[in-house]
């Protein structure tokens, strides 16, 4: 009877999970709206019919699931199974999700943050194969950050490590939900982007977005401004200059603080990398300590949407057994 | 026989030493300038000198030496005892101290990066105690830093990690030495309470020191403002607020990255402690996520110059054979 695990990542927007061999193939990937405006107690219905109906089509085919890795977006006491604060998933404060879960499902359940998920990913898969330390940094609507030091994830001492998207920048710099200001998230996410255009179009600037949204500069998104860039919009160009640059401040003081061998950059963001990253680069040689600076790789991230659900498996077989039973498929 | 180890602090200024039992108990302390002006020959052979000079005392009284620790003042490579950059000892890149050591030298010597030792130092015998990770900081004519996670010195993969005086908090910040702008060391340690007091001064801001330094601004130093500043002086202990505050922000960086249990400040810096603490305390509570920014205690060293010797020798016990050589005595 072959074996095999549930990932899942459950975030503001989405609910994926895939079933993954130990080896970490991907079998099957399911992906649902979380609807997290219905509340806590129907995500967590909903999650539990998710993987309860992936458990039952796999149990068929005469298959057990040994565990469940789950990565959510929010800070996680990892050894309660707490939710401690989770912006995109309101109600679900100081929420016991493991023990909800347990009621309802018959086998070992372990919990991660998700960015935290994401970076293990990439370590077992994807762009942090051979890296020992690095940084994984996601560059979505908001931005997520998980440190590997010496193969595992540094949690600090309430599992909340990581908030590299939540550090000052500029203390003279534009407000961020968090409630400090000048965050690198306001310059390098999606909302950051679209953050910047807003402030330079109502500056007075031309750009051949004003056209693309008919005037209604609220409805501009991040993609339509990646979009322009590519197109040669001028304006578009230099926020993803500016963007590029507020990452490289960011990035050279995590090497600074942290000398990682490598930093992998992943989320919707980095589609523009070719528009961003040549001013990160400069700013990293500028700010950066030598010879940490130079030896420290920048790269992309590689598995997309599936780092999230892989590194939750990594995870959940780390606590299963680690090393061992990976090896042993 | 009883056995005792030296440590030395190898800075721009002093060489420290110190014999110390296994147990963290001063045996005896030396000083001597280091005149680094006479290049490196000159330093190492005065430094050989010192300890010759501990061990021929030592050895009369009966007592073996089994090591050498020492803390220098630069980016040390560790598996290679080398010094790979060191701003305040000229001449000394890429030197392969260790070789030159042992060659006149028939004991074990463990190179560390100062701050390191210094970290170690308030670990085993100060502030740090009771603490498995925690930052600790120097704040002096620059800012060093140490990292502990898990009982151990965050070295990174090259061992220059620790570096929080050079993580950028203003990019359109003043320039810094070390080639980059806006550093947490221009504003938080000596010089830059200097920097910001000249600044002040030039704006044309009244202040007591004018007087105090008979309008030769130039030769203000930290040590007046900080007296000044105690005496009443408006513009010197505004500066001690500033200072604070971009401490705060630096400070509120590092807990959000690395969400540790405590910091431990010292340096010469810290004598001003009530003139500075409010603000940086107030900027960590708007900056800092919680609940990792509330539980991070924020404390003053214990040790002064003693910490740097006493976490060298702690260093070297630990590569001469860890817990179980410290636990025997």
């Amino acid at each position: 009877m072959s074996e095999y695990l549930i990932g899942v990542d459950l975030g503001g927007t989405n609910i994926r999970a895939a079933a993954v061999s130990p080896s970490g193939s991907i079998l099957d990937r399911i992906s649902i709206p979380t609807q997290a405006y219905q509340g806590r107690r129907a995500v967590v219905k909903r999650l539990i019919e998710l993987i309860r109906g992936i458990e039952e089509k796999f149990g068929k085919k005469g298959q057990r699931l040994v565990g469940v890795g789950m990565g959510i977006a929010g800070a996680i006491y990892l050894n309660r199974g707490l939710v401690s604060r989770s912006p995109n998933l309101e109600g679900w404060e100081n929420f016991k999700l493991m023990d909800r879960l347990q009621k309802y499902l018959d086998f070992p359940i372990f919990l991660e943050n998700d960015a935290n998920a994401i970076a293990l990913g990439e370590k077992w898969k994807g762009a942090g194969k051979k890296a020992e330390s690095f940084c994984c940094l996601t560059l979505g609507t908001g931005i997520g950050g998980g440190i590997i030091l010496n193969n595992k994830i540094w949690h600090g001492v309430d599992g909340t490590a990581g908030e590299i998207g939540h550090t000052t920048l500029d203390p003279q710099g534009p407000p961020c939900n968090c409630g400090s200001n000048g965050c690198l998230e306001i310059y390098a996410s999606a909302t950051g982007i679209k953050r910047m255009v807003l402030e330079k179009i109502r500056e007075g600037n031309k750009s051949s977005l004003l056209k693309k949204c008919q005037n209604k500069i609220e409805d501009i998104t991040a993609k339509m401004v990646y979009d322009s860039a590519k197109d040669g919009d001028e304006l578009c160009q230099g926020v993803f200059r500016e963007m590029g640059r507020y990452l490289g401040i960011g990035l050279a003081n995590l090497i600074n603080l942290l000398n990682l061998e490598l930093i992998v950059l992943g989320g919707k963001v980095t589609q523009a990398w070719n528009l961003f990253i040549g001013e990160t680069r400069k700013e990293i040689k500028k700010r950066g300590f030598t010879p940490s600076a130079k030896r420290t790789k920048i790269t992309k991230a590689k598995l997309g949407d599936d780092a999230g659900v892989l590194g939750a498996v990594y995870f959940a077989l780390e606590k299963l057994g680690g090393e061992q039973r990976r090896r042993q498929y």
